[in-house]
């Protein structure tokens, strides 16, 4: 089930599906919370109310293996010119976090994982998100790719060089692909691979950094607790 | 006009759009460049023939002011999960380039401009490009916004604090507001100012570094010179 | 008192001072520490020993206030081209690590702090590592600096402006000032009082960022934890 | 010849080693320059007059290969805890800037370089600067180092792993081994050898990131131009 509402206290976020939050700061009555955009709790401090958003419901969403961040999404996202007509090829489910992002934005995501649990888990949150555009094949994208004419495929997988070929034989010409990896020495066999086939362009490898900064009156620099990595991305055009 | 194709010789692109291309590593003949994905100039250099993409194109895009990155338009797509259903209001049109990108993928896209020549390049570039879901106003935003009921706000003006009360009010709750500041002066300014209004709450402000990768069979560094800043995003959202 | 060495059992660190060293992992002996290089415990795990250098001891030392970083030092001597024949006044003494890099490297250190309970830190950690060229003053060194013919003068305090004018007097001709501020609203305020000394010309502000990587036969990627932050510097120089 | 003097008109730089001061913005007198601290030329344009320091010489020294940033040197210098008793091994002369620097601030330096053009020019920059605590060899390190007992080792060399065996012979125990690469294709070769060899212990990888910063009385932020990579630093500590 979805979150409906976000309460706010101080800074610190509240997430409320239904009946009444309980929280260290108090009670908030679920009517309250859906009728008011300020409540005061049993204890009575004040809540600020808003709108779950998708965000909101990402953040919250904890099932499966570890998901994209937002940023190595939206470079996913913008790199490749994805849009409501892209057709989009997904090998490596995971999550579903990156699945659900390209599923709101895409015309039609075909989404590949070799592990059913991954499969099921995307399945659910699919379906809490009331997403109907994705379809789920639990199989080896190594061995088969049966779909084709894709605009963009994204490769998440451990050895990401193994399902290269057929990738790119279920791309459109001028199709994007793009490879994530956590480690350089992924990205550095996939690039072998890419080059050694005639069909394909290596465009670049990027990664980007992502610095909090905190702003108040007398402060005003980044945070000091920082994620140093994510991933790395290739970036490889059909030709 | 579109470019219709891109040609790559060596690592360097070539954009074409009719006719023989003249480049001097020979021309190549009009009838290679639509029939064929491999084409040899009349002085023997092969050329690797695609399909032009949206970014191809958007690169080759030299009409107006400084476009924004890649990488900050995915932070914003993304950190607001912008999707198909987005009504999104656009503050600054500047060269058009986040307006195309948000276009392609949210509903409907409202974007104000207080200057006209902005506006004509906007204009032609949206004509080019075949979009249709966006409507272009030459007004200053701080004086009035007209429409409301929006997702998402993005903002990119030179005082973005002088708009915030409007697009405040233009905004559904829970949407979410972005400043795009390529200094940190600005950010501050606006972050008081959100801070003063109590139909807003201040998420945070980021900055996102992209540092592309030089990898061959024997180098495998960041490259050495970068782009090593452009903007602070501020997210905001409405109660 | 010193630690005189350390001992590795699979990467963890353990620091050894006198008598024997009860680990988690075993027992090692005081006389197998001091005669050997390598040595089991009466659990038989294994441990290396090294002789404790200078930078195992400081990052041992855990007395006063936070300790700036190598990256920061190194910039610090570095760009002022700091040497055997340095005189260098240092303005805020904090926990005495900048301190004691210091005097290891010039031929003499005078350094102010406002606080006594940081001064008798220092001392203490002076005697420890035996190190004699520094002088230690308890005092505002806006209110008076009173030694001067300096070569190099760091500021580390919460408001760096204050002491500039003294500083700038104590300073020889072409010396070097550099300010250390952990957060841009103090960069900006030394900045500014530094343009309106006559004798002053600022040269640039700075900041560094430590990257550590994790490398390995299959793994090659930043560490996922960092630190993103810890200061920006303003290099001033003296007319 | 050392530049004795540095003028400075609207921020520009002018370096200076004797007679008049031929600048676009007017000749400069002698006299002027070495007796003032602010003269005018004859177009009537302000210099400020500073005296030099070593970090302006070594700015405006340009024998030689690429030379090595103060940020790195400045890491080298404070992990290893390089101070007045340190007796430093240098694999590499390059164009010295290294090299000069540790000279001023450690007891020694005996520097290797396979390249008799590389000594040549070492050798000439001493001179210049009056060094005498270095001894330049022209031979290949990774056939005999003759001197021991260094507290500490750089190696900037292309293939550092050749040279390992002996620098480790050549070292205290507890001595540093801190290994330059501009690739991270060296650093693994460098690190797979270091675990090999049972004398020495790999402690870490690090590469820094120097962002500048443009601050005035508007724009607050960093340097858009910006130099993305120099070098990995590894660090290795002999047992």
């Amino acid at each position: 089930m979805k979150i409906k509402k976000i309460l706010i206290h101080k800074g610190r976020k509240f997430f409320w599906k239904e009946g009444d939050l309980h929280t260290e700061f108090g009670v908030v009555k679920e009517e309250e919370i859906k009728s008011k955009k300020i409540a005061n709790s049993n204890k009575d401090n004040e809540f600020l109310i808003i709108e779950a958003s998708f965000q909101d419901n990402l953040e919250k969403m904890k099932r499966g293996p570890q998901t994209m961040s937002p940023k190595d999404i939206g470079e996913i996202i913008t790199r490749t010119g994805m849009n409501k007509n892209s057709k989009v090829l997904e090998i490596g489910s995971g999550s579903g976090a990156l699945t659900m992002y390209m599923a709101r934005i895409a015309k039609e995501i075909i989404s590949y994982d070799i592990r059913e649990d991954h499969t099921k888990i995307v399945k659910r949150n699919l379906k809490d998100f009331e997403i109907e555009n994705v379809k789920l094949i639990t199989q080896d994208a190594s061995t088969e790719i049966e779909e084709n004419d894709f605009d963009i495929a994204t490769i998440d997988v451990k050895e990401p060089w193994t399902v290269l070929k057929n990738v790119s034989e279920a791309l459109k010409s001028g199709g994007y692909i793009v490879s994530y990896s956590p480690s350089l020495t992924q990205s550095n066999q996939v690039i072998k691979e890419a080059k050694q086939n005639p069909d394909l362009i290596v465009l670049d490898t990027i990664e980007t950094i992502e610095r909090k900064w905190d702003i108040t009156k007398l402060i005003l620099h980044p945070q000091i607790r920082m994620i140093g990595h994510t991933a790395f991305l290739t970036f490889i055009r059909k030709i």
